[in-house]
């Protein structure tokens, strides 16, 4: 946990003031720095000292076996792993012959800054070598959005006081040593030397190459750097290459405020196709673009695409600096993750860490592309078509476990399932529900038929042949699905899971609507008539499953005949539970890791009235623990839906202040994507109270008392809607686009090139007490040590 | 599955009458010899060719770590698996310098007879050499069931037609070379060298030594042999040891006729803890004692011991030769299995081969030993003595899980659990209630206070209190246990279990009741009246599910609402249906691997009305396939209590066959000892319709068609009733011991000296047509190729 305030508050921008070493590995995850394609954590650049070090490339992967203590039919041999790929941003200095490390001699200072409209990360260092040898270090590191393959770092030493020798050492090293190996499951199996060499050319021409494959999923990545290096006369240049090291060492003598002035630009490139001397012109081609724009070119790039980025995606908020802050960082984060994905993944982490083994989870689907398509609806699409290009490995999956249509990955790079405990994860069929909602999501805010018809409709119908082999009716005409897991990992394998249920009944209904949208289409895809009234027949009857004598939905069939965990009975150390309990005993009782009944009333809040949130809210309220970052922004958004407004915003602080005071004290593994989105539901669908769906967009704001003002743009229909929420009244202005029509409060109204204010009506009075299982209300945003 | 008639049809034999190399490892389990502390496989003494090399001390094992694709908290870190410990059997033969191997030359003959009850398998050899050199061997072999340490073997060649020059070497040989490496989940985990040499001691006076110890559990393991040896003058004898060979040598020249006779006597000692001098000296006393025993005196030994064993254990079966062969092969074996555990566990193969890793299950608490209880007592107290002093281990275990009491490991050697998948292994807590089941019936059957107190009622007490923590009363006042594993493997962690709720209802109510006859020990136990009266207050609002719509019991809370299997889409092929379908797939559907609420009907017949039964098997029948041995005799128990008699009739005809026609092909791991009990169950539960509990000992007899007349012994608190069933009536007899009340179909009558002949009323009509699964009808004994 980071337990002091790690970085300064400011708006559009995060600075940490000073090196800890001991959240080094942290802020590492925090300031990392992505497009989607590449990766690089905010590692020093000298290498030393460093949490983990990473450089990631999405969609690259290692395949490690998977073992069992007893093995059964179905499970996956092998999974994914994320490899650490050549670290191209190493460069070492001497200052005199001490190397420049910042664990010895005298730092003076050193402060790093993520500029979130600049789009780079600058580090600020003054040090003495242990022999008094003083320099200013000023480093700024990008990785560019307009150019996918690029990143660059300039880096400029200053001798300070009196002349100095200086030499700086810029690499390419590969195979690079995991410092960090920890015992939680979550964290991603270490790799050792997953890279085999295939070529290492020195800079020729200034250009330096590596080209390695991996072992088992035999892919190949080449990586290429090259410099712009300006210094005083008779500096040296000299180029070398052996092993897995590629170097260019540059030595100099500076007199007092001279300075050694260095741009890197590096590339990457991979493929499992192509041969190596294509995949090394490409990485060469790729560098000659980047110099061709030059420092300043790509600096100048990179703000214009942020800018038009925010344009669309800010979110003011007015008397909470902290969360102004954090949904930025928060958005900055997202668009990292999925700017330009280009048909590749969203990781849990994005390319932040090594974190679940770099995987893709359902939680891109549910908490991330819902935001993206309101905001940067391009990258929506991107996932959502790598989505569509694993349906071969989930059709195939689909056949191996006796069912029909696909059945999507529960954690995967590759498209192939990477799960290695079935009741949490093969049992875990509402990703393919999930994925469903994310594509009508989608195509709702967007009308994008192209997409729709392409990508959207094959994806709607093999979700739907999946709930149609997995689901039967029953004797009383209900229709079951029985024995799958639904979003809360403290149950499994239970009957008529709500949210599967009604999620389910969602992708029948999506796909019976899109092929008739799409009518030659799905015949080509093999639908006919009767196997949409099959999903429609089905939806019909959907069982959901309710508690008369409690007056509530039980999560699942039964859920609410069990034991509730004693609460009162567990210490606080004893959190999160999965680490200090079995499953067989988190399972049979009463215990929610994170919202599951609840996140059904967010997503299909038309199956619930307002009695039954507020009930069911309740309910579950006192039952979950939020043993993990999928949960604050759910709850939330129902405790704003359901008036407990105070409640409300306390969530939205713990998703907040997640990783940028590490509070479940696994950020150094990355970021938490889903629950970065999860701030911006909370305030745009928490407080803003939106809602889309059906062609109609709602909104029903309401500020709990923290916040004086609250203002976001959502992108609907090809409009662009801006919403200024104070405590009395909402502003909607027309942005971009032609007019539409907007509901506050359900009432709807035409938008047009006038602003229209209209009132906030009061909060419902909430009818019950709330309260959270002993210890487990929302986190403080500041935990103490 | 050996699909010819392997065995000749013989009351007290088994006589393979020609050598069928395909069938070999299945024989090798078959021909197994033990004491329950040395099992010896029935390999050739030629150690070629062979299936898979075998020689088992029991609770001699090796760890292996259990490995997981995704760990989990309280998952088992390592598993134990059997060791094949030093071989004593191989003895090599030289003809003129041609090796003795039946796969070369010309077979003559070769037979091979286990005799029940001289307890000795004889193999008769006449061979010709590729060079024509033609002799003829024979050899017999015995485990001794009076000396515990001790195996021998004598071995005879005679030339037959023409001088012969004759070596034979006698060897002890470790870490023998497994063959046989199965994709089988079942199948133990194969050990490469699992034995690290100590000493290795040629043959001096006679006596030769080798003592291992394994790498990671660091037990101890000794084993001795000398000979006595008669051959013609000038015979040659050296000894030889190095490395993991000791091998002594006999060089003779045999004349036509002439004889060379070897009598290797072999024993073993291991250890945890004694020291190597010591275990050493161990063995060679256990030779001394052989040897003075003689070769003669150990045969008379053993026979004595038999003739008093199948005095109490015979079963006659007139009308049926094949099931008279195989009760009494079945409960050969089951003698075998545990004559001298002296506080070692049962294993579910026995000490008859590696699979399941040689541990120990429920099936022993389940099956075998209420068969022992009934026939060979000392033995099942001996395996709940074992049980009892591995309450440590499963108190730990409790305590790990967050439980109370004890939890038993659902696989196991040394007490710890070994079970690598938790929903099959952990989950299911049942072992608890198999446990105190077994006791409850043992003191029940025997009045042996002195076990009780001492052994029965510390496991009656903490499995009574694991109960305690893992139920919960409901909002109805009903006791409820959730998400535990029944019998079924087909089914995984439900709720209201009805087997589990049945046994756990009942180990609650006897340890109460032990608990009263104990008070002062009970107290030393910590035991309170307040503890007690919690017992029997849970006991008595024990939850029983009940399906009112279709008249039948759940087997699980819910089960009847789940999709039945799609059995007339099953291929014969795709059987048993773990390998070919996901658990997931299985457990959400009505699909029955073995006897669960069926097996509750038998143990608990009291919670059921003769109604309930006939409905209820009818149900079950119609969903159980039998992917288990542990099914077709409790099928037939109630087959023959519902009125069922030729259903019942063929189901212990697969129950009797199982290991003698390979059923299940994978008799080669080893004999199925519970399957084996399960013939004896079949028959004096089934058609005898015996019961016993509550100080009463009940019979129903009812012969099915085939059958003329069933004669058995049962012995009951210090009598032995010997009970002689024709189609018409029904002789008892008091064999031993004192007169008690017996009753017969209901009717209770004094059986004092006089025999009583009571008629047997008619079967009841079966109320419905019985059908099974497509293609999962009981298995022919007899199985097509």
């Amino acid at each position: 946990m980071i337990t002091h305030p790690a970085f300064a508050v400011e708006p559009w921008s995060l600075r940490e003031c000073r090196l800890d070493i001991d959240v080094l590995a942290q802020t590492e995850s925090v300031f990392s720095l992505s497009n989607g394609h590449i990766g690089l954590r905010g590692n020093l650049e000298e290498g030393e000292p460093c949490g983990e070090p990473g450089t990631y490339l999405n969609g690259f992967y290692e395949l490690r076996p998977l073992l069992y203590g007893e093995a059964g039919y179905g499970y996956p041999e092998s999974g994914q792993t994320v490899v650490n790929v050549t670290n191209g941003k190493l460069i070492r200095l001497l200052v005199d012959d001490e190397p420049f490390d910042v664990r010895y001699g005298t730092l003076h200072e050193h402060v790093r800054v993520l500029d979130l409209r600049a789009g780079t990360l600058t580090r600020t260092v003054g040090w003495s070598s242990p022999t008094g040898g003083q320099v200013r270090l000023t480093t700024t590191r990008l990785v560019s959005f307009t150019h996918r393959a690029v990143a660059a770092i300039r880096y400029e030493v200053e001798a300070v006081d009196e002349p100095r020798h200086v030499v700086v050492q810029s690499e390419l090293v590969a195979n690079e040593t995991q410092q960090y190996v920890s015992g939680d499951p979550r964290v991603a199996a270490p790799l050792e030397s997953p890279l085999v060499l295939e070529e290492n050319v020195p800079a020729q021409e200034g250009v330096a190459i590596m080209v390695h494959h991996t072992r088992a999923s035999g892919l190949r990545v080449a990586s290429a750097m090259c410099h712009d290096i300006a210094g005083p006369d008779g500096t040296l240049i000299e180029a070398q290459a052996s092993g897995d090291v590629n170097r260019v060492t540059v030595a100099t003598r500076l007199a007092p405020g001279g300075r050694l002035r260095l741009v890197k630009y590096f590339s990457y490139g991979w493929s499992a196709r192509r041969s190596r001397p294509a995949l090394h012109d490409q990485v060469v081609a790729a560098l000659a673009a980047a110099r061709l724009a030059g420092w300043e070119g790509l600096c100048a790039d990179q703000r214009r695409f942020l800018d038009e980025f925010w344009q669309g995606a800010d979110v003011e908020v007015v008397g909470d600096p902290e969360v102004q802050q954090a949904i930025r960082f928060g958005m900055f984060h997202l668009l990292q993750a999925s700017a330009r994905l280009e048909d590749r993944p969203i990781p849990g982490k994005g390319l932040t860490g090594s974190g679940y083994d770099g995987h893709a989870f359902w939680d891109t689907e549910i908490f991330v592309l819902p935001v993206l398509t309101h905001t940067y609806p391009r990258a929506a699409a991107d996932a959502l078509t790598w989505r569509k290009s694993t349906l071969p490995s989930a059709q195939a999956r689909a056949t191996q476990l006796g069912l029909s249509g696909s059945a999507f990955p529960w954690r995967t790079i590759n498209g192939e399932e990477g799960s290695g405990y079935w009741p949490a994860g093969t049992a875990a069929f509402h990703i393919n529900a999930d994925i469903a909602y994310a594509v009508a999501q989608y195509v709702d805010a967007t009308e994008d038929t192209a997409f729709e018809r392409d990508v959207g409709l094959p994806l709607l119908l093999q979700t739907a042949r999946l709930w149609c082999a997995l689901g039967h009716h029953d004797a009383h005409g209900r229709y079951r699905i029985d024995g799958v897991t639904g979003p809360d990992e403290y149950s499994a394998v239970a009957d008529n899971n709500v949210y599967t249920n009604l999620m389910a009944q969602q992708n029948l209904r999506a796909a019976a609507e899109a092929a008739d949208r799409h009518p030659d289409r799905a015949a080509e895809l093999g639908v006919t008539p009767e196997e949409t009234t099959r999903w429609r027949d089905a939806a019909a009857v959907m069982a959901v499953p309710y508690d008369e004598r409690l007056g509530v939905h039980p999560q699942s069939e039964g859920f609410t005949e069990h034991e509730v965990w004693d609460f009162a009975g567990t210490k606080p150390e004893q959190y999160p539970l999965l680490r200090h309990f079995h499953y067989f005993d988190l399972y049979r009782r009463q215990v929610v890791k994170q919202a599951d009944l609840v996140l059904a009333m967010h997503l299909r809040g038309d199956a619930f009235t307002p009695e039954q949130k507020a009930r069911d809210f309740a309910y579950y309220e006192a039952l979950t623990v939020r043993d993990s970052s999928l949960s604050a922004c759910t709850q939330a958004v129902i405790a704003a839906e359901v008036g407990q407004l105070e409640l409300a915003y306390r969530y939205l602080g713990e998703a907040a202040m997640m990783d940028l005071a590490d509070l479940e004290q696994n950020t150094v593994d990355g970021i938490h994507m889903a629950s970065l989105a999860g701030v911006w539901i909370s305030l745009v669908a928490g407080f803003g109270g939106m809602r889309a769906g059906q062609g109609r967009m709602r909104f029903a704001p309401r500020l709990p008392p923290g916040l004086t003002r609250l203002a976001f743009s959502v992108r609907y229909r090809g409009s662009l809607v801006h919403v200024s929420v104070t405590s009395d009244a909402t502003t909607y202005r027309l942005q971009e686009g032609p007019p539409l029509t907007v509901a506050h409060h359900g009432e709807p109204f035409p938008l047009r090139a006038e602003p229209v204010r209209l009132p906030n009506p009061s909060a419902p009075e909430p009818e019950q007490r709330i309260h959270q299982p002993a210890g487990r209300a929302p986190l403080p945003r500041h935990p103490e040590g």
